[in-house]
């Protein structure tokens, strides 16, 4: 897996760019056009040892234009590029759910539901081994938040640098998360805490926050929002390996608290093409189990 | 209706314990101890001209011990008051879904969904004329956000007034309206502002913040989120009553657009025990309709 491109505009339209230059060669020499990608199943996901998170393995996918789907695949994909291009140029960006409303004016190349123009925008990642950040692809919600006494320094829309303290220049909401927490755009300054505690519901975290744990116990709190989005990911796993944070993960007490702890600390399906900027393998998991109920007698 | 009393303490607990006296004493002196509060159902719902808002009407419930129901119910309510209390006296806060859990302990008594005692908690404050931010009950998420010229201050955990500016002390995701925003809580310091435009999705919001448009139209952009929380309704509400703004509500094309709208206009059914704190009958729709569609020949 190459190294992951972050939110160079450059890079990206040159990356983008060769890609269709490939398609446009193979007609030119008569070749049928195709695109091969990783196969993006539960079948394919391998564990990687050395970094101890979950990866595509070797099945591959090939969408040629030999069949009308992949004729179709190829025409939204060039579509969607050409989308993605021009936002670039214009210094803007969307949501997903945007893009596929979007599509409404590809005719009949347009998007039949929003999970198939997800999917695609995925794939393009894949393809290309940049991420969704970079297309300048927002998802309709962020919004997690996080407090604690680190300070970063956030690029605004003018693009000067805004330094905040996440405890003491934000509300008791805490600092909201955004989109794309890449270098580019967050740029971790400082901070005074021995731990991250990500913590998956709002309750919880709130009621954290009104106790100040953060401040008694020299910790981070970071509200996952349920299944993390993948900014929250993304912002703790450069809190642990650029500032060497270590991070616990409080959750509730059902299966799918163990399936929150593990898309923070091996990855996730979707994203697994991205797992090493993601997953923090030295995670801990600190949540509610089962046999909690017996031993403490919980009602 | 009478004032509504806001995130008073010691009112409070001063109101709720009436309640329970006036139970405690019917017992006493022979009678059946009984509730009595508004029909909160549709056909409750009347239009105050006077305050251009939905209220309710005439027609009430009476939750008396004489049937199993009712006493259930009077049980619940009990326990109820008791943990708000509790709260009261402790400082702290709760989220609905957490009293929902917590009455696990109860016993006999326990709520068998979140429903039940959400509604519970509103039928407290149809009783009582008081609100949920009285009780210290707070919703699982609050979230919605606001971006623009308008300088509030913000009660930390720890009592004091933190000075936020929503535009420049704030990182592109703005600042995060909490659940309580009632004067206790934010204080309306000064703005800069012509307008306010309540937008209903996240798309559309990051995209006018992404544009500028709150500096290039003197205008404060609040995130509707969906349909509006109450913090955020009560919020628009404050800053039209106390500061003078104008609201615009800006939605998509469908038809809960005009439910959203409404919600914010005139009040929704749930809310309408409170409508004169929430509802901005001023506000305009500036939404896409079904006839822009032809007009401006929409894909």
């Amino acid at each position: 897996m190459k190294v992951v491109n972050k939110m160079g505009g450059d890079r990206t339209e040159e990356s983008l760019k060769k890609l269709v230059y490939n398609l446009y060669t193979a007609i030119e020499s008569g070749d049928i056009p195709e695109m091969r990608l990783s196969s993006r199943t539960k079948d394919n996901i391998v564990f990687d040892q050395s970094k101890s998170v979950w990866k595509y393995g070797s099945s591959s996918v090939v969408r040629s234009v030999k069949t009308t789907d992949g004729a179709q695949f190829m025409a939204k994909s060039l579509y969607t590029i050409e989308f993605i291009i021009d936002m670039i140029k214009n210094s803007k960006s969307s949501t997903l759910r945007e893009m596929y409303y979007i599509s409404e004016g590809w005719k009949d190349y347009k998007f039949h539901s929003q999970d198939e123009s997800n999917l695609l925008a995925e794939d393009l990642e894949v393809i290309t081994s940049l991420m969704r950040e970079d297309f300048r692809l927002r998802p309709e919600e962020n919004g997690a938040s996080v407090i604690g006494n680190l300070t970063i320094e956030e690029k605004s829309r003018k693009g000067e640098f805004k330094r905040i303290n996440c405890r003491d220049d934000v509300g008791d909401a805490g600092y909201s998360i955004p989109y794309n927490v890449e270098i580019e755009k967050v740029k971790l300054i400082s901070h005074d805490v021995d731990f991250i505690l990500a913590i998956e519901t709002g309750g919880m975290f709130d009621r954290l926050v009104e106790n100040g744990f953060d401040e008694n116990f020299r910790s981070l709190l970071v509200h996952l929002k349920g299944q993390p989005a993948r900014s929250t990911r993304r912002l703790l796993k450069r809190l642990n390996t650029e500032l060497g944070i270590p991070i616990y993960v409080f959750t509730d007490g059902d299966p799918w608290s163990f399936r929150i702890f593990g898309s923070i600390a091996y990855g996730a399906i979707k994203t697994a093409h991205i797992s090493e900027w993601l997953a923090v393998p030295s995670s801990e998991f600190i949540g509610i189990t089962a046999s909690d109920i017996l031993n403490y007698d919980l009602p």
